[in-house]
């Protein structure tokens, strides 16, 4: 079992479907993230930012799922980051409505010190330069740190995340940015420009379509589940990074075999995630459920054929 | 081992693609399912038509796979269908530049005696009149009927098309027009409505994002294979079913389980069709290339989570 230290925003959401809206909910990468890979009976503890408005309920959910949240430094006089968006029928686009970054405008994360050794950092998506200072607290070089991204970083900050690039192990990003930042449009050609700017591994993830792992020479695909509905898609994709390093944190094993299984595993929970707004689903998850849909993982891609 | 009868076009192609551009080569639906289907060493037939400028070689070459074409008849004073088209730089959109029915425009099928107990009749995508004919032919029931069509058809000759799919077993049909066909967004939705309107199962093509098969609540995924360069997506779909089709025949056996590793082998074959530029792929592959893919596919898809 391995530490899993995870750096990313808690914050507010207001979320527009088709299926219809929400006021002001939890959200946040780290809080999905945290959440997800809670299912793994692991150790982890969020390293983030919140205002005086954020409640001690929140606080106390994460807690209870064995969540440090020592490291989420409270600004009493602040607001807690608050993102609004409005996503259109085939659910694949949205438009951003408000976004107010508040007490996130002046971050500066503190990793607590009994998390300054763990073994895997998950770097949620915000500005490289926070992902940079956390991975410059570290006092133990950690086995593994995935790092998190968006298109947003490559347009505004485009040489402070090739800088963090090339201190990660993976990185995660969806099929588009990773066009965007290796300039290929082929996802085979994307990974192995985006590996040479420094991480081993790769994941590009296609939503709907799945997520694809590549590391020198290696390639694993993971379907999305089909789904009849898609509720909500947000945090589906921090769903899936706290499914992938919950995952490992717990085999500790990460080989690109165990990788396979991380990637699975994130597949399995993202697709839990947008059955509903927010995080409603992920925080009434079952341990059966899970095993029950990796099941269903396994009918959808599992199959036997005997060479003659 | 079952008799294969496959009906669509034998055609030229004009084809640009980013990569270059070809006079007028050797194409069609049919040419391209029974190339694929000719790997699994089976008995098929085409039935279809062309004109006295189609070459002798080009039958000849498709004699020397196996595959008869005796149904195919030649009107000695009219032209083959010819079809032109250019491809985006995505590859996954084209414009197509010219359609000339030609001999196509008349086209009445006829079904040779020898093939009209095939077990397994593949109707490309055609006029679904055309197919309809086909089936109302065959003098014994057939083990399992597929069919394969455009939104083309479902925008002029909806009624007819719905007849058709009254009368199969399997439909093979890309994402947007399961849409279309259905009025659903999801697939899973989109599926269970097609379903309704006849076919035991519905095999869903996502080009680049693989294909999905759907029957009474089983699912199966199979993932295209990511490759560095598609040079030209021509025949893909068809190659997919072709292989599809071909594997059954050759197995005899079209229980779920077994379908599943027949769109594995669609998927493989059509890694190859997109390699090169029209059939050139096709009509130089081996065995053992065959073989290796179905080995990457394996390694793509294949996981083993040891549940605690």
């Amino acid at each position: 079992m391995s530490k899993l230290l995870i750096v990313g925003t808690v914050a507010f959401d207001a979320i527009e479907t088709p299926f219809g809206k929400t006021d002001k909910i939890l959200g946040g990468a780290a809080t999905y993230i945290s959440l997800s890979a809670s299912n793994f009976g692991i150790e982890s503890g969020i390293v983030s930012v919140v205002g005086g408005d954020f409640p001690q309920e929140y606080l106390d959910m994460l807690n209870d799922r064995n969540i440090d949240t020592t490291g989420i430094e409270i600004i009493k006089d602040g607001k807690t980051f608050f993102w609004s968006g409005k996503y259109h029928n085939d659910m694949n686009s949205r438009d951003t409505l408000i976004t107010e970054l508040n007490v996130l405008e002046h971050f500066n994360p503190v990793v607590p010190e009994n998390f300054k050794d763990a073994e895997i950092v998950m770097l949620g998506n915000l500005h490289p330069g926070v992902q940079m200072s956390v991975i410059n607290q570290m006092t133990s070089k950690p086995k593994l740190i995935v790092l998190d991204t968006m298109d947003f970083w490559m347009n505004i900050a485009l040489e402070d995340l090739k800088a963090v690039i090339k201190k990660i192990d993976i990185i995660t990003i969806n099929d588009e940015e990773a066009r965007q930042l290796s300039g290929e449009y082929s996802l085979v050609n994307a990974a192995k420009k985006i590996h040479e700017m420094g991480p081993k591994y790769v994941v590009i993830k296609k939503g709907e379509h799945g997520a694809l792992l590549f590391s020198e020479g290696n390639m694993f695909y993971a379907p999305a589940l089909p789904l009849a509905e898609v509720f909500d898609p947000t945090g589906a994709g921090d769903t899936f990074a706290g499914g992938f390093t919950g995952y490992l944190a717990k085999t500790g094993n990460i080989s690109f075999e165990n990788m396979k299984n991380a990637v699975i595993y994130g597949s399995n929970l993202a697709s839990f995630c947008v059955e509903k707004f927010g995080t409603e689903r992920m925080v009434n998850l079952t341990q059966q459920e899970i095993k029950n849909r990796l099941e269903q993982f396994k009918k959808l891609t599992q199959f036997d054929i005997e060479l003659s």
